[in-house]
């Protein structure tokens, strides 16, 4: 389980700050909801592999009791920590849906929690970051949805970065014009999808494997990946308005990206989830050389608690993924600079009136004297303060962090 | 469990903030810890009644299934879910001491999680909001405390306060000056501590009733609440260097007051934890009638962990009690004002670009126009929209808000 260190925490506080303000400045709104979740609806979500990671809480009292009695395991627990962030998402929705906007338009920036053994590297209390537009079955929405999260990711710092974008649609025809079947095509779509990891080789070999013929193997993987499958292609495979509606889509997202970033279509681009139904994304860092946020639609799920077809559209960002990546670059929050006032015994009212006076340009620590002074100038230089000032001398401002390599002086 | 819509969701995050904001600008740094923690440290806490109400989570696997072959309840879980974030401090600080600023001046406002039952209206998930500076035994630290408590609090908006301040120790000598023993102390402080609830006749019967002599009550009332007991009288019941640090304090704090809030002392002031070693303080607000922060020294609980007795201090800021007085009073959160800008089909990327223009001053939302526009209005008006603009009149800004008397025309 992690815990942060105050740097750590300034950076993640500035991350979720920077974020949030860019998705309010779209009129996103954010939402919270409880981490905890009922087990039965936990246990019925579409969670795949991730059902087995779920924490599960225990009852209490009576019913403990008698669960107990009966020796039977899943009666054990009434409640669970959510493993993402979207099944509380459809719930809250259901909930609400008469207090809320149409369409919905919210971020969550939130913990969510999964039972992956310690030893793998993974942490099991980790930071989803999910926007999502609700109840909107225009395209306009992809548009949207790519252009702000692509102004976060700018204002996060990542750097250079595409945005591949797809459609299940396209992918399907494609599949299937290729001589799979329809009842083929998610089978077909998890092999594609693996495309980066095992390459074209290992992609043929999975499909003959699976037991599909070696030509319809090839043929796709010469559509998909060999002969330059472009947007102008799009329309001789699909219906002619999807092709249409999708290319529009990808053209205004361009447009709009004003030449910060590219907008490319990538017609192998599957993303993993079985829910999604139409447009899929994916954001590709080329400085970081990996994915720093992925989405679709999927009209399927968010209807699913009150047993109706919710069209949706969603964003993830890969909050932890980013937070490592600056981490490691030895990024710093855009914080306030930090400032000492140094004082002796009697005299914290007067250092607390000089600190107020420096408080609009510096977050200012008092800070009482000991014998070694320099010591403590040091350790205050190593946690990045700019400045100090004593109260015995209140018009000296002493810089710090200016003599790192004569440490020994001290 | 509660969960908020997007317009307490920004109140909420607003207060958070804001307190944030002014704890910092004392040199104060937020941290982070893990919502679970181990069984054991829960179990084996300080938590009194709350440990009866920690959430627990079920092993998982193997050591699921020896645990229920075993048919021990108590083995049945290895993680719980934090009641506070008290123990969660003590023991991030003995795991990281090596690597934080000594004395810790810290912030935590997160959630914790009791297992209340639904009925009594409280909430199984609520955040708590805690400041501590650790490993410091200068009564500055109190002042400090008071000092940036009060302020965060003015920041919050809930009007005029009174600090109320008291020393576990003056109040020790006092019991004992009336007759008491010392091992009573304890006994007699829990019901000192109910003076509010049953007032002084109320107070007497329950000593009474533990056992001690009505002249030792009556006595004890008379020097706490009827003889004018003041800060001059403290020196007369306890040792003089506490006395006298003791008003110190207080007389600093005032200082720093600036006359926005009082600072008094309260010889009758407890504050139910067993752990307070020293100062204790409570606010108090007058227009809402009641108790928004407490806080108080309590040397002997963070160095348990590591076998120290380290010295600590702290406020505990009622978050959810400060949350549901505002939002009963309708407050809402100083965000950015909020605009719309209507557009039709095939004009996202045109109505972007104006809403982009727009952003300084405003969060923007894209509506796509419908046919009754006059709804759609309202509806944005009921959100507490301040003006819509339309992209084929992108000159005209439509105020709206300001004629919620007349709905029915529309």
């Amino acid at each position: 389980m992690n815990e942060f260190l105050p740097d750590e925490v300034e950076l993640r506080d500035s991350m979720t700050e920077k974020i949030v303000e860019i998705y309010r400045s779209f009129g996103f709104t954010k939402i919270t909801t409880p981490a905890l979740e009922s087990i039965e609806n936990l246990d019925n979500s579409d969670g795949g592999d991730n059902l087995r990671l779920i924490f599960r809480v225990l009852k209490r009292g009576k019913k403990l009791e008698d669960a107990i009695e009966k020796g039977e395991p899943s009666e054990l627990s009434d409640l669970g920590l959510r493993y993402d962030l979207t099944l509380p998402l459809a719930r809250y929705w259901a909930n609400n849906r008469a207090r809320l906007p149409d369409p919905f338009k919210c971020i969550q920036i939130d913990r969510a929690y999964r039972a992956e053994r310690p030893q793998k590297g993974r942490s099991r209390e980790f930071v989803q970051c999910d926007v999502d537009v609700i109840g909107s079955d225009s395209l306009d929405s992809e548009v949207e949805l790519i252009t702000v999260t692509a102004r976060a990711l700018t204002a996060l710092g990542i750097g250079a970065f595409t945005v591949r974008v797809n459609d299940r649609r396209i992918l399907r025809d494609v599949i299937k014009s290729c001589g799979f079947g329809e009842c083929d095509c998610s089978t077909v779509a998890v092999t594609v999808d693996k495309l980066d990891k095992i390459g074209e080789d290992g992609v043929k070999d999975e499909l003959v494997g699976k037991g599909y013929p070696a030509e319809c193997a090839e043929k796709l993987l010469d559509t998909l990946c060999r002969c330059g499958f472009t947007e102008d292609d799009i329309g001789t495979h699909t219906d002619p308005g999807v092709a249409c509606a999708f290319c529009d889509m990808i053209r205004r997202a361009r447009e709009l990206s004003g030449g910060e970033y590219d907008v490319v279509f990538d017609p192998s681009l599957v993303r993993g989830q079985g829910y999604y139904t139409g447009a899929v994304f994916e954001v590709e860092s080329r400085e970081f050389g990996g994915t720093v946020a992925g989405g679709g639609r999927y009209d399927g799920l968010i209807g699913k608690f009150i047993g109706e077809n919710i069209p949706a559209v969603g964003f993830s960002i890969g909050f932890e993924r980013i937070y490592s990546i600056l981490k490691a670059e030895n990024r710093r929050a855009g914080a306030k600079k930090k400032a000492a006032v140094f004082y002796d015994d009697g005299e914290v009212v007067g250092a607390t009136k000089l600190a107020d006076g420096m408080r609009g340009e510096y977050d200012v620590t008092l800070v009482k004297r000991k014998k070694k002074v320099g010591k403590q100038l040091a350790a205050l230089e190593e946690r990045g303060f700019a400045c100090a000032v004593f109260l015995d001398n209140p018009d000296e401002i002493k810089p710090l962090g200016q003599n790192k390599n004569n440490e020994k002086e001290d």
